[in-house]
């Protein structure tokens, strides 16, 4: 199921031109978003985020036409026969251009959405964390945007399973934490939540911005502060957010192991509460 | 003019698959080499360095079909009526594969390439370079292999010309130069060439292994060596090697000019002999 040129189609296949610099030079971003029964999950974070990011690049989308892109594939989702949950995809690019990097005077954005069923048991289950060697470039404007520019995240998260783990865990350039390959993290010291700030080269993530607002009124101060990787494995608890997997609370990063905490448990009921229309 | 799943075909819409990772996740590399009245420059390195790059991300793709590729719009693109140079770029991509980082366990690599005509002003005109603040990260593999991921060059380069710049500087996560947005960088001093090491973040960039390989024929002595920034800026002359442009003479990196200098003049004229069959 795949929404194209505002129209939806069979897919995958699509006429496509191979000129089209998201293929080219990964000239492009992109959106993950849940939908639970044909309904989109934050619906308006996740249309405000993508459309702030072809401005920012300067191949602006109108927000109406990313919602619509969104809505139809995530409607059409439960025809798909896979029960509850879709992860719904939609990808903007600059369009085609000549050859080089100077983007055209002139962009025409190509934009596409598609949805694909997601096994029940993702959402809310925990996970280890692999820390990887390869930084998050936080000097990049790139790494606080959800860029098509994922090889790093690829290849992090293939050394991350090859050694025994879910999923890697990202350091900057600075040796201070910033993100996992798919998903932000957060640590909880007594009552105090802390989250790396955007710039330390990490996404706005559209559940971390959630839990950041849920966190005081259920008795925690939220903060966004730089984390040394010492002082993140010295934390109550660690966990992961993104919009496909909501909370996952964090079982170990590297040798480090972290037991169940009942203040994540706390934070991912609310989560799910707020997830709920 | 597009060489696309083993055919020439007018292009540039091909029916393409868009759960691609190549154009999902920037999980693909690229060559961009040179011809000359159909006939490929330094063709034997730029199969081999693609090739080395499909081997190295897990989806080889065999020598023989990305040579069969690029010699086929090389040889077409006499036909597209440009003169005598063309720029012949041949992509791969790891192939289409289910939502998520995990690559496919037995992937099905997408080859394609295309010509485009190259205005013959471009080869061996010099430049100028400004220093951008995006740092080439060095700690990721993704730095010395040519991916789609173009991203920071892109904005990098935007950036050089809104500075009344031709090129961008990369640093890398040291603060030490490491290339250009588009090709590699050499300074010399007195009759010392250097240029980083692929350490540095770096892509063996073919025309860089071949002024190494000529230097010493002329009298220089040639070295892989990291290089400070206030180093490079202290050098009797700097330049930027790639496919398209040979040797490209640096008149200057931002405020910091460079006068012509004849050894610059002579490695170019090595060159030229170079390329000629």
């Amino acid at each position: 199921m795949l929404w194209f040129d505002g129209a939806l189609i069979a897919g995958p296949t699509a006429p496509f031109d191979l000129a089209d610099r998201g293929l080219t030079l990964g000239d492009g971003v992109f959106d993950t978003a849940l939908a639970i029964d044909g309904r989109l999950v934050f619906e308006a974070a996740h249309v405000a985020r993508l459309a702030a990011a072809t401005r920012a690049l300067g191949f602006a989308v109108a927000p109406e036409r990313i919602a619509q892109a969104m809505r139809a594939v995530a409607g059409g989702a439960g025809a798909i026969g896979t029960g509850a949950f879709a992860a719904i995809r939609t990808t903007v690019t600059r369009g085609s251009g000549p050859r080089g990097l100077a983007p055209p005077a002139e962009p025409r954005p190509v934009l596409w959405a598609s949805a694909a069923a997601l096994p029940p048991a993702l959402p809310f289950a925990s996970l280890t964390l692999h820390p990887t060697n390869i930084r998050r470039n936080d000097t990049s404007p790139a790494a606080r945007w959800k860029t098509l520019g994922y090889l790093d995240a690829v290849l992090a998260a293939t050394e991350a399973r090859a050694a025994g783990f879910d999923e890697a865990l990202f350091r900057n350039t600075h040796g201070r934490v910033a993100c996992a390959g798919t998903g932000n993290l957060f640590a909880l010291f007594g009552t105090r939540l802390v989250t790396p700030p955007l710039s330390e080269g990490v996404l706005a993530g559209i559940v971390r911005a959630e839990l950041l607002r849920l966190a005081p009124s259920l008795g925690f101060t939220a903060a966004e502060q730089p984390l040394a990787f010492e002082e993140f494995l010295g934390a109550d608890a660690v966990f992961l957010t993104n919009s496909l997997r909501g909370l996952a609370p964090v079982r170990a990063v590297g040798a480090t192991p972290f037991a169940a905490h009942p203040a994540v448990a706390a934070l991912g009921e609310a989560l799910r509460a707020a997830m709920r229309p």
